[in-house]
């Protein structure tokens, strides 16, 4: 609410002004340079805001939100350190090309100059990871900054924008909101790059459609899989998506193997790849004597769409150039597996999953060896949408679990977590507690950084001793996730094999509310 | 171990180089991209590995190591995110001019054109918190590289080296080792400064001697109380210090304290101020309307040592000038709180930790509102060690007790931290159980982050309505930090009276290997 004279304080004008532009839940973790846009958050009663305990709870929920709310969810960060703690899943979400508006609190403006304890670069820290980084120095031109940083953050594909907050202007006079800015159109396909990938098309030699972004959605996923069965042509998909509609009823597509080898045998002897949306193909990883560019010799590449255009717009010409059936898309038929027994494996875990998995479910997966089947098991179930980890910074799932429940609070998300990836974020149970979130998360648990097992093999690092070993050993001393959940105020079961697996998934996401399963694999 | 040929990779020359340097400790937590550094471990003995399951434990962790050990304990990051997850502690550690070497791997010198998942810009984000940045690009620079970011880092008070190994470089035939860059002595004081200094003491005005960094050891403090008490001045030390040595039977020295109207309060009628390592006194935060440079008008600032300078020469040439008897100083005496009783508060914590602190104990001290007395009422306990936050970066303290338990395992370690500061870095209990340390974590439960309570009200942001507190709240859900440690393997207790607390901290500091007291504070 405005002070006794009328006006706004900066902290007001600028929660104002994001509200106004469809910005109106905040992930908080704030500090004492944040107080006065705490204390402003009562004057709009718009704005959600959410607090975790940890910054990289507070990034990977806002990524969450943005993948499912499509429009920017904004964080509120204390100062340099803040920023830092949380700029791992910024990452994370920039590669997803996600729309995220951080608002970074500084010290005052005439503060910066004394060097004191939590005085560092700012912008320095944000600029690496950020496409719009900018210092409000006036209070009277915060609301129109804000704007602007919304509408860069709200630019397709999704971009991340820093707003940096010095004490000082958050709490001075700052005068009336600013209107939303306008969000530019994502840029449509010139018609000769339809033509010639068309023409490319057309010559039906060997040929992959490989997508990723916007083109994810159900209306691009039946797009691109009738045009790629017109031509013969595969459609793929990156390995790791921002967020993929998928399940029975919607159009299915292949997943690009994550290992280097896997996916080298997949683009062999292909004569064209077409990007919409989508990088050329390189190993995630270096190896040695291993190539990092996947694409094969002779392979031409045609880049449809940009990740910033109108993939859907390029989608529906290109179908239309190259005469694709209304009814050519491949559908993916409804089925569930059966219900699995015995040791909980990889396989039967997956099948349990896939067994229950509710309609409408969010998946959150960063499950990453032991989970590697459940996208597989889970193809048949009721549509729903996958979200993963498109950066590879460790630590992304359950914040990013979170944040999708807090945009979709009418459906169930199922966080399908290793036990090493959960550590780096674990405080992310505590705010789903506290928001009553409908998140089922999968703890699976290996006792090993096990990715880690197969890459020291994969890097060439032979022989490896009994201290390296032990650098990916998890197991010493165990952890114990129902404990740990507990200790945030979480509902959780360990289950041991297949039937009490499914049996617990089962009734955990018919419930309302969060809960954690330890999921303890044999391996 | 060399290879067949008798040549050693990167890694294993780089190791070898660390260890030679005297930097034989490496907090870990690696990915694909250091997996050739951690099969190199076996291979050089002398380095000991400590793996976190969270790179702020890891950063945390190697400052801790580093004020205890003087000497740069050494990290291993995963490429750009997991450093930044390191980030908040290194600002922690620069603030404290600790020495320390990060080793951040970073994708095949020839990969990082292609914008696989995990490229960032590493140096872009090493920038802001190191004072040395280099990427090693080819191996056989790498060792010469390693000696001179440890020289780098040695160099007094203390610096962060980040040294970012592309993975061919760790791969890749190396050559020999190199042999350790000589460290520069901290240069000496100029003769005039001092006559200066000594003169402006001399006049016997109204005068503050304020140290820090090495002049906070046992021979500075005795040298500084001899000086100030034969010219009648105060003797003060920063509100956060790296390292302080004090307890019975050492120099006593007062603490500038952390409000700004307090310490203001303090430098009233202050005709000289003499700094010795430590900075001019600002205000931690900008609050409206209070100054932020806290030195009273008319009061001479007289810089006898900068923190990079010899601190303890320019202290005994300082005494000499004027004249200090050798027995001046003002010596704690031995003393111990009465048992104390009934409610667990402020007051009563902090008697049974006095009660109770072992002889040469080191106490990593991120109690903030609830621990404020500790340092008091611990004061007259056998000598001991205070390591505080002097960054201002929360979810230091678990970390730094770990990396200092690691430093010392003779001695005893006791964290005290509060349960918002606490949930930042909680990984660290894993590490601690792992590593069987000497740690007693002393959690403050007040469920709240009650300094932001007071901050709120100081920053003048008033009639702060229900959401603007529910963000400072962190009763909802309450947590359980005794299930949280079980879940990570570590013993632990709830207490919940004067009389429960000093008796379990008394039994948890004379058995050896970690444990965790859960306070619950009476408010």
């Amino acid at each position: 609410m405005p002070d006794k004279s009328g006006s706004m304080n900066g902290a007001q004008a600028l929660i104002r002004t994001m509200v106004d532009a469809g910005c109106d839940v905040c992930f908080t973790n704030p500090g004492t340079s944040e107080m006065h846009f705490v204390a402003a958050l009562d004057s709009v009663p718009q704005m959600r805001p959410v607090l975790a305990l940890f910054e990289g709870v507070v990034t990977g929920a806002a990524d969450g939100y943005g993948r499912m709310a499509d429009r920017a969810g904004s964080t509120l960060l204390h100062l340099g350190p803040g920023l830092t703690n949380g700029l791992a899943n910024v990452h994370n979400s920039r590669k997803a090309r996600v729309p995220m508006l951080n608002v970074v609190g500084d010290h005052a403006t005439y503060h910066k100059q004394y060097d004191a304890p939590l005085t560092s670069d700012v912008e320095g820290l944000a600029e690496p990871l950020s496409h719009w980084v900018r210092t409000t120095k006036s209070p009277t031109q915060l609301a129109a900054d804000a704007a602007e940083a919304l509408a860069v953050a709200n630019t397709a594909p999704g971009q991340i924008s820093t707003l940096i907050l010095p004490a000082d202007v958050s709490w001075s006079e700052a005068g009336e909101p600013a209107k939303p800015t306008t969000i530019p159109e994502p840029p449509k396909v010139d018609e000769d790059v339809l033509v010639a990938t068309g023409d490319a098309l057309m010559r039906k030699d060997k040929t992959i459609i490989l997508m990723n972004g916007r083109a994810l959605r159900a209306d691009g996923l039946e797009l691109g899989s009738r045009i790629a069965n017109t031509v013969g042509a595969r459609l793929m998909c990156d390995t790791f998506t921002g967020r993929l509609e998928r399940g029975a009823g919607r159009a299915t597509i292949e997943r690009l193997p994550y290992f280097a080898e896997m996916a080298m045998a997949e683009l062999e002897g292909v004569k064209h790849l077409v990007l919409v949306g989508a990088q050329e193909p390189v190993s995630f990883f270096a190896y040695p004597g291993k190539p990092s560019y996947l694409v094969p010799e002779g392979c031409e590449v045609h880049v449809l769409a940009r990740p910033e255009q109108d993939l859907i717009d390029a989608l529906e010409r290109l179908a239309d150039r190259v005469g694709a059936a209304a009814d050519a898309a491949t559908i993916q038929e409804a089925s569930r597996p059966a219900p699995p027994s015995g040791a909980l494996t990889s396989k039967t875990l997956a099948e349990g999953i896939g067994l229950h998995l509710p309609e409408g479910a969010i998946v959150a997966d960063e499950g990453n060896t032991e989970g590697f089947l459940v996208p597989v098991f889970a193809a048949g179930a009721p549509p729903h949408d996958w979200l993963s980890n498109t950066g590879g910074s460790i630590g992304l799932g359950l914040p990013l679990a979170t944040g999708a429940a807090v945009a979709c609070p009418d459906r169930k998300v199922v966080c399908v977590e290793g036990d090493g990836s959960a550590m780096y974020t674990i405080q992310a149970l505590w705010t789903q507690v506290r928001e009553s979130l409908n998140v089922v998360n999968v703890i699976l648990a290996n006792r090993s950084y096990r990715i880690l097992n197969i890459e020291l093999q994969r890097v060439g690092a032979e022989n490896a001793g009994e201290r390296a070993l032990s650098m990916l050993d998890i197991s010493k001393p165990d952890m114990d996730f129902v404990a740990m959940a507990t200790g945030m105020g979480m509902p959780a079961a360990r289950v041991d094999t297949a039937e009490s697996f499914a049996q617990e998934f089962a009734r955990a996401v018919a419930e309302p509310g969060p809960f954690l399963i330890e999921a303890m694999m044999t391996s």
